[in-house]
């Protein structure tokens, strides 16, 4: 098994605190130098169309792309713990708040970035400077949003168990300090779960 | 069961096809009216305090947000057919494959459309006109690829079964209409893709 990866990327990163919490050995890890567009070159592309990282590839060749959707092989043969919820319902609310952590904070914060930051001028074509600073306003709404949602004294996003969607929601709080959007002081139930978060092992997997 | 519903977006589209496809009465429909913002107003965020729709309530008061979560209760609830896979491979391969077709054509979709069409100012602030149409030609390259994957003959997009993707990428095509973004008359394997959903009986749910 193979894992194409970006060290310091967030979707991978999202993959590889999810192998790490499953208690998985990390799969061979090949890293791609997106400033270099190693992932837009017909090697890649060849296993992935879709130019996206990471990229899991299967002994036979297989590929999986998306970071969810390797996360979801890896809870699939191996569902403990599961991270993704058991039961219809835990299952459906797993799916509703790894979606509202990703649809909201995880892209706002990387469309501020993509949009604002000179490094990504040639991979983000074109560059649309005020939809990036059209985000940043939009992350900070987001991150009061959770915390309000904290606010009950849940551990975790889901409840007391810890989920992908922690995963998803903590990743997007590190990234958000490369665009430099400051989680505001008085967001104290943000501040305690993202420190719960960084406390985990997996975290710098 | 209720579905807060908005019978012409999109996403609510989607959980709709995803139920009909399913055999599954269809819930008790409330239309929300979001050209008088009614999904921001206190009725509802009290249900769901993201204002999204579709947003289902079980009868015990639950509240399921985000169509993707919602269409997964019910293929937890009601197995058959199953249309995320099954087993781990399929499982994330069809994940992998909703997640293309909605990160990818439904969001440029999305975007070229919110960005671009007066009736949204007021629910997209600010508005963006640079970055809807860089949506634009994304949705059409996104609209490519889709169609040389096609091109091996496969009936739907992971293969010979009806899944969530084909839901997700053939209700983006019907709204790229609304936004006027014509699909190339030369992506054959595309329109008989497209042409196969608009047979199926669940797509007028």
């Amino acid at each position: 098994m193979k894992l194409y990866d970006v060290q310091r990327a967030p979707n991978p990163r999202r993959a590889r605190i999810f192998i790490a919490e499953k208690g998985l050995p990390m799969p061979e890890l090949i890293q791609l130098d997106l400033m270099a567009l190693q992932h837009r070159q017909a090697e890649f592309t060849a296993v992935n169309p879709w130019a996206t990282v990471p990229t899991l590839v299967l002994d036979d060749g297989t590929a999986i792309a998306e970071s969810v959707a390797i996360c979801r092989y890896f809870e699939e043969i191996s569902p403990e713990p599961p991270l993704f919820g058991t039961g219809a319902l835990e299952r459906a609310t797993v799916e509703m708040w790894n979606r509202r952590l990703e649809q909201g904070l995880y892209t706002h914060v990387a469309q501020t970035f993509r949009h604002t930051n000179p490094n990504m001028a040639q991979r983000e074509v074109p560059q649309v400077a005020d939809w990036g600073e059209a985000n940043r306003p939009r992350a900070l709404a987001q991150m009061r949003m959770i915390d309000a949602h904290l606010a009950d004294g849940r551990p975790f996003i889901c409840g007391d168990a810890f989920t992908i969607a922690d995963i998803t929601g903590g990743v997007s709080l590190d990234f958000a300090r490369v665009p430099k959007i400051a989680m505001p002081p008085e967001l104290t139930h943000l501040a305690a779960w993202h420190g719960r978060l960084l406390a985990r092992p997996s975290w710098n997997a």
